[in-house]
């Protein structure tokens, strides 16, 4: 064996050990808590990856969408016809298009009640609350609220949560949080938003 | 109007101003190169979030997985039957497994040239390689053989680039590059990785 595949094969052991490690520390079962925010692009796209996921072994999942519900989604057309897929969408849009409070206040509440069933049935093995980190920061939804739903929820069911500047509640009862960072956006070079890559 | 409404409605007009004048700004239409790196969880999972949201559209979509292809994996589950999707698996699996150098090289060199082919095909709206940063770090792909393929790449077609420790090329290159930081990931507090939700 030469010196480069000795190497190369010691360096591999080494890390397959610390993996083999930490996979034999990691025996608790239940449903999680993940938290997908920062400024840069991908949370409701990984939200959307794990609901294909999801589905992909026949689980129940359940996705409220606070913002984008208006908006053409390629993830909730390709899925739609799925039987074990329920969406919920807040029916304005985005709020600053409509820039009504009282109104915006009445459908976060409406499709938030949409998310409370959810988030109580055992049966929905997965739960994205879909820039919901909006909700809280206009003052749509309260944190306790919603703090209390999460809470209450069955054991086995995993939620997602995306959206920039999530509420420092929700990050400290996360199991998982990912910031996902803007290093560099197409969109700030003039490239146009991009059907069945953007949306 | 009461005085908050009154506030509200002003914050909203002028965050609608400016996603307005930045929606104006970005009118250039191409295929992006996006990059999902950094060490947290959700670079694959917003990879395949895009392959459903590309075939919602009726779009083709290649995937190219270099490490995970033997693992279970929910999304090509759910996705299998879709004529327009190609899945393409480096044989070997994670090769910390298999600590062999030689024939990791080879795995991924066969599995490299099913990129190759899906990098030159007009018709593919969308390729994925998974997790392509590891083969350019141990050594099994060169720099220079990625960069000529994506450089020659039709001008409609989206490429996303997943794995840590991306090479400084492929992020000069590219159009949009998210780093998916762990803030915190439940595998650390003991939580077992999670069937439909972690794979």
């Amino acid at each position: 064996m030469s010196d480069r595949e000795t190497r190369h094969r010691q360096a591999m052991q080494k890390l397959k050990s610390h993996v083999d490690d930490r996979v034999a520390r990691a025996t608790e079962q239940r449903g999680q808590l993940l938290v997908f925010t920062g400024n840069g692009k991908g949370k409701t796209t990984a939200a959307w990856g794990t609901v294909t996921r999801a589905l992909g072994y026949g689980y129940r999942v359940g996705v409220v969408q606070f913002i984008k519900g208006v908006w053409e989604c390629g993830e909730r057309e390709r899925l739609a016809e799925d039987p074990r897929l329920e969406v919920a969408i807040m029916a304005t849009g985005f709020t600053w298009e409509t820039q009504n409070r009282e109104a915006d206040t009445q459908a976060c509440r409406a499709v938030w009640a949409e998310a409370e069933r959810l988030l109580a049935d055992p049966e929905v093995y997965l739960v994205v609350l879909d820039e919901i980190t909006y909700m809280l920061k206009f003052g749509y939804l309260d944190i306790a609220t919603v703090k209390r739903a999460l809470e209450q929820r069955p054991a086995e069911q995993t939620v997602i949560v995306t959206g920039r500047n999530a509420h420092r509640d929700l990050l400290a009862m996360a199991d998982t949080v990912t910031e996902m960072q803007e290093v560099r956006h197409g969109f700030n070079a003039g490239l146009e938003a991009r059907r069945g890559i953007d949306y």
